[in-house]
């Protein structure tokens, strides 16, 4: 934890905080904070700050607030992605936050398995509190947009042209394609497959609607190292 | 598991092998194999090939094996970190498998907690187990070398130079630091800080032996995110 996220229940005062969650046990057993102690601060959703430690006790922390700066940039980027297997899909979900994606468009693929998508992980509780965590990380403070999409063919060939529009459309394959471009100058649109990958119907579909595929080399990466190598690479 | 990597062990004859632990449960279970099935193998630090289903029962499988062409290239780097978190070590390991160093140094510094290095997962039958599951991803054959330097200064003073000698020595660093270079022509050298990164007496003592510290944005990466953003940018 980078940064204290602060969100708006945490608030007594506009420029006082209260804490007593896993947030009060960080600060007690990592930071191991004392009264008077510095730390850096985020509002969710605004401004990034700094709060000071007033009062440390063991079941509640009071701070003083303020903020002062903007959270870092996002990257220009929408990210589409077949559904990761649950455990999978929650460190996607840190590795997104903490990487600056904006909008993160969860698809369905020939070969995602059908229970993924009961999992609980995907309950908006579940999806914030693992943005936040990646949020920490990074020292951000603004939630990316997590948008569920689960029809894959209505989704490539309604609303995603639109989407693709305007910007450097890519589906990320493993394959005989050209390499990934490296620090590309304008927004992107980027579709990263199941494990196992997209099927060659997948693949036409997704190129049908503006997005060309790419890959990465002949190793096969998991997922959340897929999203991180890519982006690394592309901004 | 992309690749069912087989050990001597395994072999009955030079073109049989019998299997029995998870590779049997992955292939009955995940791959859904069955008598006939064509498979890819490879043998651990040996060659690539496919393999046939002979006999599959509930407790072991036999396949006939030939091996035919060489793994992929390593990456040209010598990656020295600062030992991770247990949980996050584990990852790492499969990271840097999967992702082609061919040579890990961990090493102490001032952020790394002394009780990490008592971890299990430092014994190298739990390193090993790591270290093949990422190679199965990325269907690899050759072990990456994994050596515990556990003395900071003596490590970066004596042996480091002769090491970063000849090569593109970077230490990734967040701070006011060259952007990390892209698409590098040479051998690279690079050593990633612990969580909280590197204190600057450390960044001093590796720059004198020929790092130089370069920084990937403002935003900080866990470990294992850093490990392959860094790789993917460089390479």
């Amino acid at each position: 934890m980078n940064l204290l996220l602060l969100e708006e229940a945490d608030f007594i005062a506009a420029d006082r905080v209260v804490l007593s969650d896993r947030r009060l046990t960080h600060m007690q057993e990592v930071h191991r904070s004392e009264v008077g102690d510095s730390l850096r601060v985020g509002r969710v959703d605004g401004l990034l700050g700094s709060a000071q430690l007033l009062r440390l006790e063991a079941r509640e922390a009071e701070l003083s607030v303020s903020f002062e700066h903007a959270p870092p940039a996002k990257l220009p980027l929408t990210l589409i992605l077949a559904l990761p297997r649950p455990k999978m899909l929650r460190r996607v979900f840190q590795t997104v936050a903490t990487m600056g994606v904006p909008k993160v468009i969860l698809i369905n693929s020939y070969r995602v398995e059908k229970s993924f998508w009961q999992t609980p992980f995907l309950e908006p509780a579940a999806i914030r509190e693992q943005l936040i965590l990646g949020l920490e990380q990074a020292r951000d403070s603004v939630l990316p947009e997590i948008v569920i999409e689960k029809r894959f063919k209505p989704f490539v060939e309604d609303r995603l042209p639109a989407i693709a529009d305007g910007t450097l459309g890519l589906v990320g394959h493993p394959g005989e394609f050209p390499a990934c471009p490296r620090a590309v100058e304008q927004p992107v649109t980027l579709a990263i497959g199941p494990e196992g990958g997209w099927i060659p119907y997948e693949v036409d579909l997704l190129r049908g609607s503006g997005l060309n595929p790419v890959q990465l080399g002949s190793r096969i990466l998991r997922v959340e190292t897929a999203v991180t190598a890519l982006l690394a690479r592309l901004f």
